[in-house]
């Protein structure tokens, strides 16, 4: 009984993200016995976006698709270079003639895989269009073409239209897994139409910070409300994401796991 | 080497979530050998609010303190109820004439106890004062005064302001857990200064819900736009929070790790 | 060179400000020799929505539209009522098989008017579909019908959306008025293409009022940040809204003042 | 009877704005026969906040009094200036020990002018402290100080916020006036308290533009979702503020009127 095996990886935070991925994909490949690897990139320029080379090393690395967020546009050069490469994904709720494309499908020894991303609208800017009206239609599509492992990343700030939106592609497609809060939550299952479900895969980033910035930077945010800097901590980077083994005749979900490791900075960061 | 343990449940919604901790908390206690038991109960009456009869079954069964959070006033009659019992908390960052409290120390046996409830202002309604100022000086309060057992539920929507909360006063208090996004984060451990932390507790409600609220209807609402009811719904429920070790001399944190049981629907009791 | 001339009212709240538009109109429609009456009912009914028997009593007293906005939804029986009435409009931007329609063409002596409803994204609830591509391809539309005059409320909060909907809409349509706010703007101007603007109309409803509710509960719930009633206030009612004079050859523009008028308790009144 | 007549002057933005109300104010002073002068500078500096060298400038064309807002601190120059300078005003529901103050007394020959700055929370960042009780007990301590004539500068987006404070402050304070929408309200009001009221002053900036900003990257914004450049926009400018006289020996609000003057591109010193 084969299976699709997807290791999916939460926003990657800045340097020490990046340079994370781009040393840990190749060896976690072969550890995990991966089939396809996804990775959200909306914060690997420095915290703020993504540029075109640093999509390159990510897909050089092993990454099959990259998906974006609120952060996609942040860095100028990532408009024009859309067009160019269908494997970085923004969400698919943007008015149509956006750059860019919010899904894609891609063959694999094992068939096809198709990616979805959306952006939900609960305390998010911009405001997009509507994600479930377009990312059911889209799951649909996507099904009706023949493709049955579809996954989603849904990048939302709150659980309730996560999980909302989870629900709402159960049966629909092989997994949702939602980003942006950067801290990975603890409530993965297989819902009862056969989807995996996760609602935010947490960050790749250092893990002495406040979602990768330097702590005390956003500490006297919160306690002065004046401006600051937030740089990006430094440390030892903490990978998260998801772990997902879908039946590639169905597109059910068979499993889904929390991909959560710590780095130490003596031995696996050596390399990097 | 004597610890106090402490066991914390998140937002408990409706009957579904508070007839399972009123029914389980004292097996708990004995199982987990816990020494404090706090509860949110924000949510407990009918996901709006928690009323007296309530509160006084949540603490008959065993709960030592009750925290609530952002729906704190909507059953009327829990306004006058808060001057008569200083076990049930608010947010502490409340304007000063507010009724109730935002903290409160007990006695146990293993020495005195503290909690304190803040709540966020990121996406957070009503605005209220500066809950970092005020957490970190009510913290240093009760540490002045001798109490070294500190527990704070900080009720807030984003990571980044509750990452923020837990690193402000890590060495200031034993331990800061989040509610209300109603779902539990993965992220437990024990920061450089002795304080166990954990994004976000998750709720104690049915399992086959977004944040406790039947499913279908939630979608509903974010397909159309257009109002409609959120019934509680049913089925079985997760009890969802966490268990924290202090060290009761100094007040740090040995030991934090997420509680997250799902009560199957058969036998609830004889196998919780 | 004849005019089309467009009385506009804005928010309708309450009774008392339902109650004196109804009295008012026939008086106002011979006064300012009105050929064509626009009101926004969103707030009729005791402050919160409309019903069917208000927006019946809207148009007997010579309301040609009723528009609504953000509250459209909140007397559960009008959903159904908007398939059978197409006097009455809901914002354009909900989803395409939302109840009910966005803009309406009536026929008048003096040619067709049509009038289009949007509702703004920036800090409203719930979040719609984009208000500038669905009101300018409505414009569009009805342009290229045949219809002229056409008259556009748009509902929303803050003043930048409102002015670039002006703005965008500059050309396309005879006139854009925003709502919501309840309270009348002082930069009624016609904009280079020929559209006449006004950012917010203001309401219809209590002059001793924050928004038509009594101030004492406004004040009090922005004090303590504790929840209350929000009474509609009573006393002398304002009218505000805006007059607007069109060519209905070209659909230009060709006037535009701000109607503000109280109505004095001894005089007006005593008719209601 | 001898009144105190006071200007006051809306979020003045960028160069066109600046250098406008730098040449006019001298000539306003005569000609409106002014006794003191109050101007909000948020927006000074290309739109966002205000440095030293322009506060300078705006005091020496005859400002008494700078106030400002959220953009404050958008100039990183400004945070020391603060303390060199009271008469320069930040929101005084800041935390206690902010640079700068949030009110200020100076004497006059007509007596004593106390001036006071708060900032809403309704959809403003960041959140400050409840400027209701703040701006209340300031209003009180310099009443009982013997400063009978005080102005109020409301910064903050909700109409609902602002009125209520103009009601909760009424009989307090000589008058309250909202800034931050950049849009001028027509509803200029006495109190029944003797205060003096008006929504939103409105902006100095040029007139062609959305909030003071080129209109066409507004309406790009608003229809792509993406983000761009808002450079200020060129032209005539158009002052707008609120006139108020005072009674001194009661600090009663005598007569409140609207300040609107469109200044003509190519004569505006003589046409003014
Ligand atoms: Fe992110
Ligand atoms: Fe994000
Ligand atoms: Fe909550
Ligand atoms: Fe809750
Ligand atoms: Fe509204
Ligand atoms: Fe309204
Ligand atoms: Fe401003
Ligand atoms: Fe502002």
């Amino acid at each position: 009984m084969e299976s699709i095996r997807i290791l999916f990886l939460g926003d990657i935070v800045g340097e020490p993200g990046r340079k994370a991925v781009i040393e840990h994909l190749p060896l976690l490949r072969k550890e995990l016995n991966l089939d396809f690897i996804i990775v959200n990139g909306e914060n690997a320029a420095g915290g703020r976006g993504i540029t075109p080379r640093i999509a390159i090393d990510l897909l050089r690395a092993g990454a099959a698709v990259i998906t974006t967020g609120d952060h996609v546009w942040d860095q100028a050069e990532i408009v024009d270079y859309f067009p160019t490469e269908p494997r970085l994904l923004r969400p698919i709720n943007y008015p149509a003639d956006t750059p860019g494309q919010g899904s894609v499908v891609l063959d694999t020894p094992k068939g096809r895989v198709g990616v979805i991303q959306a952006q939900g609208r609960s305390f998010m800017n911009p405001p997009l269009e509507n994600p479930f009206l377009l990312a059911e239609a889209e799951a649909d599509r996507l099904r009706a073409e023949g493709v049955q492992v579809i996954f989603v990343d849904f990048h939302a700030e709150t659980t309730s239209e996560k999980i909302a939106m989870c629900r709402a592609l159960d049966g629909k497609v092989s997994a949702v897994v939602g980003t942006h809060t950067h801290v990975q939550t603890a409530d993965e299952r297989i819902l009862a139409g056969g989807t995996g479900a996760l609602t935010d895969a947490g960050m790749c980033g250092p893990e002495e910070s406040v979602l990768g910035r330097a702590p005390e930077s956003v500490i006297w945010r919160f306690r002065t409300g004046m401006p600051t800097r937030f740089p990006i901590a430094s440390g030892p980077v903490r990978l998260c994401g998801a772990l997902v083994d879908v039946d590639p005749a169905t597109g059910s979900c068979r499993e889904i796991s929390r991909f959560n490791r710590l780095l130490i900075a003596e031995e696996p960061v050596e390399h990097s």
